[in-house]
This record gives structure tokens, sequence and C-alpha cells, in this order.
């Protein structure tokens, strides 16, 4: 089955000069996998304003033959990277490199049913594993259903990068389930292609780490699984001086953004718009004023409501800030 | 300010037979205005199939001269409904009618700062008022911000309904700020021109309640308020006979929706989301497939989170539904 | 089985004086039943000072018998009473007058299940009904418990008003499930005799209402009800002029208390520490003070998290306020 | 200030053998502070059955004149106990050993006031620190308050622990400001002597950690510190083979009581009181029956609502289980 996978790296070759404008570009092929955002030795240093041209690891646990819990890929040391600086890694580019997909239903995980976390009496949910086999020409992607009217489903793929992150403060180590203001698995779909994610620096280096594509992931997660799969990514990772920020910022063509992360949703959606007006004050909005606006312009989506905190990112459309 | 506003329902005339497919027009000039969805005297009696033509009131509370808090058009009783059907309110057209609309920020209501229900020992915010004149050609509104350093701010409309209810169940009466599982006040962007409302039922009539224009909300509603002013409104309300449902659903060409209220906004976004669930059994997915689809297709919104419940809409693209 | 209550208000002679100190004592046998806290005509007028001598109804509903849903008593009219008032009232005597109570435990409500509100994919847990038949003499009570290990299973009662109401703000009616601001359900077993509740007025008058006798309670009222039954009870109700209270106080001989209730948990734990900070405040700590020793000295209770909107009473032990 | 601290371990001469009822005694003087509940490699390493004499870091953190956040004593490795077992550690002694605490509000940290976790536009509160006296024959300690009408405040003692730990599952590492499964900085009063804790072992040895005594705290530690201080400490440490928990369970000799941490208040609530039903099953009541009579019997409490994640303490009375 995963003998179908794409060439590593090779699939990149396509990559044309104008996908970087960064001088250096650096390819690296992962070789550990970490179970924890945390400080740790990194697995490779480059300077800011590189090209990194890698790929995630296959999401192989969830798939029926199983196994291991996918890690992340890192920690990348960033020289000159410091806690007065903010960390810049752009999404260049998500390139689907496995011909499978794997999504789950849980008993013990899930964002409409008990789990673990949310405990009641009731019996648990049954169990149910999806393989989906993607058709990477037409970006589309098909399972078969278990016990509905429609025996085989298909769906539009929209790859996305559930995680990015630093090291975060202190000595913790977080799970590769945790999003926060590290970054993590935010599990955001905006975090894709073209968006620019912006993330703070808690130890000199940044300690960046990445992983868990989703061909495809609706808001929430409901199930607590998108479709579960790998790619080759091309980030371009630079450092922004002088400037600090407490949660992670995103960028795309149409809207600056925040993705705030709490066990409270609602506090995650107050995390992610309070940093939002924030954001809008370098703009020139006083206070007052940015909150008046975004009552009247904020596009909020809920990435995720099934991770240890949840992740709301608020949104504001970029042609309403001044020039 | 408040005279040059659309001479009332002379704005219809426009109205083609093509905009309504239901043999019967009713024109309705609301003289009262009703303080909470609760079942009271209805003001106006209806068939099935009946296409209303009225306005909700004008929010002069929130202008700078004030008055009172706007009241909801309604009850309408529509013959024939019962507790065991469904009420069907088809959008028509929301036709804004006044030349400004009034947006505020509040020290004792609102979504990211303390209020009279989020209480904590930090100082209150300020209060602030804003006036946007409206331009019904161009659909846009323009304000004079307090203290950035942009003074004129202008945005796109894209006007909404923010209240259609029935009577809530019992004999329990709840102010015009309620969202619940009548419908009421969920401040959801999604309740526009082309959007079909249904409403689970009560009471025997329904007792239709609407208002609460808002030419212009951003998702969450953070502040407390949209752009508060009023519409002239064309409904088309029917009846689906021995058929029902928990929570408001929602369609337009794109999707079908279930609109969930609960102040813990994680059970709003559960009560959306298991409703649609529901739903999707209803076109042939069983309950575990339906969930798994979901969490790779669902396209959430948040639709207030300041009101005394949250509102979230939970949204399933048509296109994925079975013919 | 209800043939064997106690004759009513008959129970009451032994009442000696000494029990009451105010001037005026009025007998009041309830005739009606209501649904809702709102404001209504009053079935009773009384001056501030009077002792009230009545009782609540019994709670037919949980019996396998079943029944209506068990009505409040009142409202009972205030003369004299108005907003910028406290009502007071003195829980002098709860005396159960029947010799069983009932509960249950429900699959469309309760505290540690899916229910009507917390909605999930699980199935609904089952339900059931318990009939507790009281000892007056001895204060307990005795169930058959349906399939453990213990058959007869026995418990010390300890009598509670789980309902104490004025009307609430506005032209709302909220069902007798609801606690808020007004008081109402708030379902917390520091309502006893010996305790004082002093509540804020929203309407001249006042529009007290009470009803729903525990025999016993746990914190939280887990399964949605306690040991319901019903009790003769002696109230003595008064105004204190010209104070306001945003939020229930409640008073014994250890403890001064606020009762918060939100559906947010912890809302409702900020509200009543919120507001038991201010009435620190009206003993002379200052507000940051006050703070810093409620963080030492505090003693909350979680008296339910059953209602539509959870209740948390604050408590402050007397024998640390300034003389 | 420090120079008057009890001479370590001499304090304990007075341990009498009555106290302890274990076979071999083991004096630990810690050297190390943890920052995080973590795998690592162990201070010390026992056998079950060890009675530990040791004692917790000064908070000097919190003082006046500042320090390193107090560390955790540990890891302490149990020879034996394996993950299929539950480690069980018995407060025989805590005994403060200092002459001060100190406590502080935050505008950082806190419970009843925007913090770093919930964010909201208002302006933060201002910052104090306390520092109380302490005199160990009355057992009370005595502050000056900064604003109030009273200016000496002193309150009675009641020494608690506020972190037991286990190492957390899979490779993660909390900060100690965290409770959770793992046991951690659950700040629940009821953690005192006399009291035995109860902890699911996630990795072979359990690696034990203690530490962040409170001279005195009150339900919710809402400012976010109690009176922090150090203590002389000795536990009797042993393993129950072959038995799983989920969660840190407790027990005095008047009730079982399950400590569940969450951040949603009511889902530590609900995780505490299901895991305590489901304690109540080992004691041979069914199910639906625990949950009946936890309805009337339960007595939790709110031990913090001021960490990453809250801790409720659900409690059951002794005197109702079945002999």
């Amino acid at each position: 089955m995963r003998a179908r996978s794409v060439p590593l790296l090779a699939a990149l070759a396509s990559l044309s000069a104008a996908d970087v404008t960064a001088q250096d570009t650096v390819r690296f092929e992962p070789t550990v996998q970490q179970p924890t955002f945390a400080v740790r030795d990194p697995v490779l240093t480059i300077q800011p304003g590189t090209v990194l041209i890698s790929r995630t690891n296959f999401a192989a646990y969830y798939t029926e033959e199983g196994g291991a819990f996918p890690g992340e890929v890192g920690p990348i040391y960033v020289e000159g990277a410091t806690t007065n600086d903010v960390l810049v890694v752009r999404i260049v580019k998500l390139e689907l490199n496995h011909d499978i997909a794997a999504s789950r239903i849980y008993s013990t995980f899930g964002g409409l049913a008990t789990d673990n976390r949310v405990r009641l009496l009731n019996d648990p949910i049954p169990e149910r594993r999806y393989v989906w086999h993607i058709d990477r020409e037409r970006m589309t992607a098909t399972t078969r259903l278990h016990d509905s009217e429609i025996a085989e489903f298909e769906i539009e793929l929209a790859p996305m990068l559930g995680r990015v992150a630093v090291a975060p403060r202190g000595e913790e180590a977080f799970g590769g389930l945790w999003p926060g203001d590290f970054g993590g698995n935010m599990d955001a779909p905006e975090i894709r292609e073209g968006t620019t994610v912006y993330l703070p620096i808690f130890h000199d280096g940044a300690y960046l780490y990445f992983g868990d594509i989703h061909a495809k992931q609706g808001y929430g997660e409901v199930s607590g699984t998108g479709l579960e799969t790998s790619a080759n990514v091309v980030l371009e990772i630079d450092v922004i001086k002088g400037k600090t920020i407490d949660w992670p910022r995103l960028e795309d063509d149409e809207h600056i953004m925040v993705a705030g992360s709490a066990r409270h949703l609602i506090d995650a959606f107050r995390l992610a718009h309070v940093e939002l007006v924030e954001w809008l004050e370098e703009y020139g909005f006083s206070r007052w004023d940015a909150y008046q606006v975004l009552s009247q312009l904020a596009e909020s989506s809920v990435a995720n409501i099934v991770d240890p905190a949840y992740t709301v990112v608020a949104k504001f459309p970029k042609r309403y800030l001044p020039k």
C-alpha cells in the first residue's frame, strides 16, 4: 500500500524558482519522529531566510494496519532567533505524497461524544476506521461508508498542515495533540499553501516543529481526525527581529488571523479576538474602535473542538486595513 | 434624520411575481413592539403558504437620541400549524429602509470584556456609540471612528435578520436578546435573503416573531451590536405537516445548516452538530458515517458570543448530499 | 399514600412565639400553582415585617403515580418594596408534611449524562424512579435500590427550600427550573431553617415566590432531583430600604454567602465570588484585600449543575468579619 | 528571615512510632527542585511500605525578596510499582517549618480577574504581595492588609499539600502549576494530615513528586495563591497491586473522594463524580443506583479555579458505604 507513495522530494522537482524568494534552500529528510513539542537536540540548524524542502511522517497509526502515533518533524534550530523576535513560517507548498489517507471515529476521543476528557455515565460510542483513496490528479479522495445508503463517498481535497510549533515556554513538553501559544496541533484548515504562520519564540533558536497533514478536514475536526496522511512540504522560514507576539498569527491573501487555543471554547475565541484587536492597533486603530469594527467584520472559524485545547481562528479582511 | 426613511412598503413595489411562489400575499404594518418571545394575542393570523410583506422596527435605542429597546414584530398565528409540524420561513427580501444604522460598545454587555454575565474584578471598559450612514445604492455604510488614525471607515453591507422565532415551550417568556430552540435572537449572518428557516413548533399556531435587522454584522457579534437598523421584509411562511425537529434548521443554495444555542459555546457547537447528524440521517447516512463525514466537511460558524445563549451554525455542503 | 400527610398548618401549632420576632402573622393556604417566575396578579399582599405561615405544593410529579410538575407558591406582593430596596426572607421553619419523597434519574435531564441541553451522539441513559419513605421522628428516609447489593438504603434528612424568588427583571417569565439573579431554583442546601435570603427587587412589590422542598439533596443535585416532597413553611419577610444588591445573598450563623447562577459553572463561581468581594467591601475591606482574604478563607459549594443555569454558593466565615 | 526556620527534620523527632505503621523509614533531604512532573532520573528509590521523612522547598518566589519558583521534590522511584497498580501516599504529617508564608494577587494569573488564559479587553488588575507571620504554637498567621479599615488580619491555619503527583503518561512534562489525572497541583485543602492519596501509575516506578505547602487556602484558591510556605512531611508510600484507577482518589476518616481536573469547571466536576460512581460500584452499588444516591449525598468542593486545569473534589460520606 505504501509502495505507491511519491518518491521522496523528487516530487518537488517541479518547484519553480518563482515559488521561493529566499536565497538558501535546504533539503531535509526526517529520520526521527518526536513525541512532544519541547526543547531537545535539534535535528537541523538553519539560517533565517531559508527555504526548507522536507516531508511529514505518514500517519500509519490511523490505518487498519496501525503503527506508531505519527511524530513531529524537528526541532529545527533557527540561528539568531531570540525570545525578542517572531518566527515566520510561510507555507510555500503542501504536496500530498501518499495514495491513501485514514480517518477514524473513537470511543475515547472526539468532539460530539463522551471521551477521556468529557466523561459522562452514558455508554461510549463505537469505534470505526475509514481508509480514503487519494486521487492526486483530481485532488479527491474516496472512501467506503460502513452502513449508509450511499456506499462510496468522494470528497474534494484541500491539504493543510495540522501542526506548526515552536518549543513551549519553560521546560514543559506537550504531546502532539496539544495546541497552545506555541502553535502546535492547531488543526486549522487555514494553515495551507500560501499562508504565513507567525509564532512567538520562547527559547533562543525557536525549535521549530511541523507535521500532521490533513488532505481535508472540516471545521472543528469533530470526530477527532481529518484525512490523515503525509506530504512533501516547502516552508520558507524567517525571523522578524525585535517584535513579540503572544499567540500564533496567520496571514494569507485575504485575511490577517490569530489562532487562539484554550479548553473553554469561549476562552479560545476571546484569546484569538483580543490578540486580533492588538494586531489592529498596530495598523492605527484605537483599541475601542478596533473592538467595534471587529464586531462588524470578524470572520472567525472554529478549527478544532477535540484536542486538549480547542482552537479558534479570528479573521479580519485585509481589504479593510489602512494602506 | 429619520425623515429620510423609505416610504413604508412602497419600497417593495419592485417585488416581482417571480420572487414569490405562494398564492396569498398579506401586507402587514406593525403597530406594537413586543418585549418577549411568548404566547400572547396574535397581531395577525395567516394561512400556510402566505407571502408576508412587512417591516421591522427601527433600532432607535442604539442611536445617540436613544429610544425604547426595539421590540419584535408578532406574534403571527399560522392556521393549522401544530406541535407535530415544522414552521417554514423563507427570507424572500430584506430591504434596508433607513439611512442610518447604529452600533455600540458597552461596559455591561459584550463578548470581549467583562459584562453583567461575565463578572470579574477588573474595571469595566468604556461605552461608545457609532452612527453609520447607509448608502443604499452602493450598499455601504460609513462611520466616524473615535480616536483611530483613520477617521472615516466604510464597509460593505450584507443585511441579515437577527431574530426569527416561535413562542417557546410552556409558559416561558424570553426577552428579545435570547436565542434558543425556539429560534429567537440567533444573530446569524446566514439568515439573509434566500435563506429558509425551519423552526420547531411548541404551541398550535406557532406564534411567529421577527425583527432585529443588521445591515452588517461580523461573526460572533463581539461588541454586542451589529449595524442596527430596520428593513422592509418579505417572508414566505409555510408549514411542513407531520415532521418535527428539535432545533432551528437553515437552508440556502449552498448548505443545510443547524443553529444551536447554549451558554457554553461548546454546547451550542455540539447541539448544532448533533442535530445536523440527525438531519444527515434523513438523507440516508448512518449515524456514525454522518459523524465521520461531518469531521471532513463541516463548515461551522460562530453567530454570536454575546447573547444570554451563544449561537453556533453547523453547515454541511449540499453538493455532498445524495441526490 | 397521600392520605397520611400532616394536617395542613396544624403542624405549625408548635411554633413558639420565640421563633418569630415580627408583629404580624399571616396564614396562607395556597390554591394555585404557578408555572413561572414572573409578574402576575398577586395571590396575597403583605406588609414588611410579616411572618408568613404557609406550605409548598407536593411534588406528585415525581412519584410513580405522576402528576403535574409542581408549581410555585406566589406571587406575594410586599407593600412598599421598591426597586431601590432589598427583599429579606428569613427561613424560620421548614417542617416536612408528607410521608414520602420521590427522586429520579432521567434520560433527558441530569448532570452526569447527556440531556436536552448537553447533547452528544451517545445513547441516552435509562430512566428510573425512587420512592423514599420518610420517618419524620427520626428525620430519615429509606428507599429500595434497584439492582445494587444493598436493597434498602437509609439516609438522614436535611430539609431545604429549593426555590425562593422575586419576579425577574422586565417582562421575562422563567420556568420553575431556572435560577438567576432573581433567585429562583437555586437548589442550594444552604437555604434551610435559620438561613436568611436577601433578594434584589426588579418590580415594586417584589413578587415573592417559593417552593420545591428537598428533604435531602447532595451538592450539585447531580441526577436532577433531590428528595422531592413538601413542607409547612414559616417565613419572616421584610425589606431593607435604600439598599440594592445584584445577586441573591444568604446568611446563617456561620457564613455570609452569595448564590451566583450561570450556565458556565466557572461564571457562576465568579459571579458569586465577585458579589461576595463587594459584600466584604461593605465591611471595610478594600477590593483587593477582600480578593486576597477570600483566596484564603472562601468556602464555596456547588449547589446545582443540572438546571438551565448552574448555581455556586460563595461563603465567607462570619468569625473573620470585623466587629 | 529564613534563619528562623525549624532545623530540618529535627522537628520530626517527635514523630511517635504510633504514627507510622510501615516497617522501613527513610529520611530524605531534597537538594534539587524539579520544574516539571515528568519521567527523569529518580532522586531516590524506595520499597513499597516505606515511611518517607522529608520536607518541601520553601516558596521564596512569593516573598518580597523573590526567588526561583519553588520546584517539586522527586521523582521518587517506587520499586515494583507498575502500570497495573495504584500508588498509595498517606499523609502522616505536615509540619510547618517556616515562620512566614507569602501570598499574592496577580495581574496575569488568578480566578476572579483577567489573566493570561482568560484574556479580555479590560485593563488588568493591580499586583500585590502579602507576607504572613506564622505562629506555629497557636497555628495562626497574621498579615498587614494594604488599604482596608482593618490593618492586621489573623487567620487560623490548616496546612495542606498542594502537589502530589506521579509522572504523567507518555513523554509529556507538565509544569508545576498543572493538575491532571497524574495528580499534580490539585490544590485541594482535603490533602492534609490523615488523608490518603491514591494515584494511577503511568510508568513503572510511578515517579512520585510532592511539594507546595499551603499553611491555609480557601476553596478555589481564587487569587492564585494560598499561604505559600514549606513543611516537614511524613508520607507512608505503598502500592496496591493489580488494581487501576483513572483519576486520583482520596480518603480520610469521613469521606471517599475523587479529584477531577479539567479546564472546564463542569468537566472537572463530571470527571470527579463519574469516577466516584465507579468507586461506589466497587462497593456493590449498581451504576444507576450510585448515580441516584450521589444526587442526595455528594459533598463536592471546588479545590482550585486558577490553575491551567481546575480541580473539583467529589465526596461521598463513608458512613453510607455498605460494611
